[in-house]
């Protein structure tokens, strides 16, 4: 059997409950500043985009936010949470008559109604009339729209606009922090949608290790990687571009996009680095696993590969709520310059390569991020709160204090970047930590990552997803070998092994 | 093996030879107006998007013009055409030092030079210094900047715009419809690249044929396409988003969009029609497919696709040079038609029925359009050229005579929808041609069509797609036979059958 994973049903009643789980916590924040309990949570969802002045459309993917509340798949929409009585509203584009002809069915409200459990559904083109109708209120209802920043991008959500706009007050500060708050947290139909990205995703890990071969192309293992997701999976969306990156590409962090796109040929000798996730309904996952090509570790990559799966599992022992994820990353970096400095890279004290922040020079980027309907979901930084200025601290996605429902990735690498290698090796307070003559035979290694996404509780954690990590693990599946291993051997009937 | 092909070496002078026919064509315009040959062609390529306000970053996929004169790759270029030397100039972002640790090698300007073999390659930063020193003129140089309508979207391109352009003198109105033209007629180059998408892409269609089973999903078609043309093609990209419609699906024209994603359980009976193109070096390919999903024609699907092959054949038959592509498309109507009346759905006169466009009933999309860097190449209809008000020859993406070097489709097709049967059936001046105890057996059908990209030469025409067509070819394909089917059976050597 080619997989044995097929596409679960998607409980609607999953953006129910985000819905709920919304207005609890909006209502308890405008009671506490005696705000009146009326007026609308206001969301537009995303359009479909042509490319340039053509007709090619992209295939639509929903707006995060607008997903997390309604899970619509449709372009176009806008949504309402009425918080006077906590109904919600959607509002649907009026079709042409020439849509059906070419793009299909023109559904009717009820159908949406239905589909996505709201209470009801009007055309966009009736927002003003239907809103003002709905208000318990007197004077202009007032919209709590969507504005604020996301820290990974740097961009401000925009927030909705509509014809009739005007007829309405507006909020555009309130909604932002709390919303993105209740994705920080999610719930248990969330994480079964996580948790199938996460099968399905690990699953075609298994299934590239074992096609990989010297010689191939970068850009086959993606295609590995889409087909068995998508024909398996459904998954019809990937969390980000596959970043395929083998030899001296797996110390490119990024790579995989337009201008590096997964276009090597498999060498002999080389490691590959294979950070591909998919997506289903919306939720991402979001896997890196490094392997040689051969199927075959060196003494070399062994000592590389297993002080960042020390460093991989020293974290994921240590996490639970209330840890601080400031001290997973430092966790991560000090056990990856513990093992360098074992195998005879490093040398001098650790803590010391610490507080010069060498891990950085290994580990430029933070130990991981929220997932959930983005890769790099929301909520990494509350508001008010201040980035590091120190390498790899800065680039750490979040800062905070491990919260029971948290899912966040743990991914930790140690990379050979000759641009940040070279000036460390050259500064005078770091040089003395390199022994040169070990650290210069992996120049040319490029780097290795091992991420898995982990599910925070409140006393310990869960790591959602299952590709082989260990060595023998991993030689032993590109081989042929079953996975997930089985555990218990069965003994034959007659008592022989 | 799995394919007979792999991605061919991408010429680079196919690009050079691009800017030299767009030069030449546009120093004879500005000639014929004696207006003076100096100044500079001016593109801006395309930007990288992000996913509304996240980092999430969609696979960047260059700006189709920019694409036709620098074969470019990567984003945020701009490109320059010097029509006094015939000198082409790149200007390639200056990247910051980051991008070596997150995205990759820091290309040398010279890397792009010899790349993409223009005559110079300067940062964007330099645009305004670089020009002015360039020019052979007084004053600001004149800039031909790209804009004009796109007849299929009924969008504009957006003209170039940098820091400093007020320090040129802009011409909006020259270069759009030439170098539009220039596209319209494609060079031996750009038809290798066409033909290799094709090939890959009638490979991939016959893969997905043979794997086709009743109670699969359609996006599974889909993927094993997907995975075809990137495994075994390198196709990153498609030309557009595939349609994969089963059943009454098969009637929706451009189905598989994120509203109606190809999700559907195929159903013994039903009917499949497959649009799938896979895109390389930015060059497409568009080819439709239909089949019966259990592998065997029933005799009212043979019917109704035999009509559509016989219009396909009938077109390609009668193509070449100063042939009206109008009168091509009244042709495939006609042709349907007839073979609908004596299959005995319709009755009375074929003339009168394509008099009261009956034909935009049954094909309500027109005969096909220009293919090449966008799946609806531009230039469909020349400055002033106006569209007819008629069902179906309304819907024509261009009604130009064909000259050779076009490539074009051809895609007639013949489907039951009842948004358009009904009222057909309904109106006094054309129910009469309607047998409807016959045609209410194929309300539930969906529809047939049959696309091929076909290249015009001046005697005839080429069809550049390979795909089975004839129903024994298909039944044959799609129980194991090989394709393309082996024409001469050599004799076991005992001489025995």
């Amino acid at each position: 059997m080619a997989s044995s994973l097929s596409p679960p049903e998607v409980p609607m009643e999953l953006h129910v409950k985000n819905r709920e789980k919304l207005l609890k916590s909006l209502i308890q924040h405008l009671s506490i500043s005696s705000r009146p309990l009326r007026g609308f949570v206001f969301l537009q969802g995303g359009e479909e985009q042509t490319r340039h002045c053509t007709d090619h459309i992209e295939l639509f993917r929903q707006e995060s936010y607008f997903a997390y509340l309604f899970g619509v798949r449709e372009p176009g929409f806008y949504g309402a949470l009425d918080i006077a009585t906590g109904e919600s509203i959607l509002f649907a584009p009026r079709l042409p008559d020439e849509y059906a002809v070419w793009l299909g069915e023109i559904k009717p409200l009820s159908y949406f109604k239905e589909r996505y459990m709201v209470s009801a559904v009007h055309y966009t083109d009736e927002i003003t009339k239907v809103l003002h109708q709905q208000y318990q209120g007197s004077g202009n209802p007032l919209l709590y729209l969507l504005h604020g920043l996301n820290t990974d991008s740097n961009n401000f959500s925009k927030p909705a606009d509509f014809e009739g706009i005007d007829k309405f007050k507006t909020d555009l500060n309130t909604l932002h922090p709390i919303l993105t708050e209740c994705r920080v947290i999610k719930s248990e139909l969330e994480l079964t949608l996580i948790q199938f990205a996460n099968d399905i995703s690990s699953e075609a890990h298994v299934e590239v290790m074992r096609k990989t071969k010297v010689g191939m192309k970068e850009y086959q293992l993606e295609s590995l990687f889409l087909h068995h997701t998508y024909m398996y999976g459904g998954c019809r969306h990937c969390s980000y571009t596959c970043i395929c990156a083998t030899g001296d590409n797996s110390a490119v962090l990024h790579y995989g996009h337009a201008a590096a796109p997964n276009d090597k040929t498999l060498q002999d000798g080389d490691m590959a680095l294979l950070d591909m996730g998919a997506e289903y309904h919306f939720y991402g996952s979001d896997i890196t696993c490094s392997f040689p090509v051969n199927g075959k570790f060196t003494r070399y990559q062994s000592l590389i590969y297993n002080a960042v799966l020390r460093a991989h599992n020293a974290v994921i022992s240590s996490m639970r709520h209330g840890v601080r994820w400031v001290d997973m990353h430092e966790l991560a970096e000090k056990t990856i310059l513990e093992s360098l400095k074992e195998g005879g890279l490093l040398c001098g004290d650790v803590d010391a390569m610490i507080h010069e922040r060498l891990g950085a020079v290994l580990m430029p980027h933070g130990l991981g991020h929220f997932l959930g309907i983005d890769t790099h979901d929301p909520g990494g930084y509350l508001q008010g709160a201040e980035r590091s200025k120190e390498p790899g601290l800065k680039a750490l996605r979040t800062t905070r204090e491990l919260l029971e429902g948290m899912v966040i990735t743990v991914e930790p690498g140690c990379y050979f970047i000759d641009a940040l290698l070279v000036p460390a090796m050259e500064n005078s307070k770091t040089s003395k930590y390199f022994n040169l003559q070990e650290i210069n035979k992996f120049r040319d290694f490029g780097g290795v990552r091992i991420e898995s996404d982990v599910y925070v509780t409140s006393s310990g954690c869960v790591n959602m997803t299952k590709c082989p990590r260990e060595i023998q693990e991993i030689e032993a599946v590109m081989t042929g070998a079953p996975w997930p291993i089985l555990k218990t051997t069965i003994p034959p009937a007659n008592g022989e092994i």
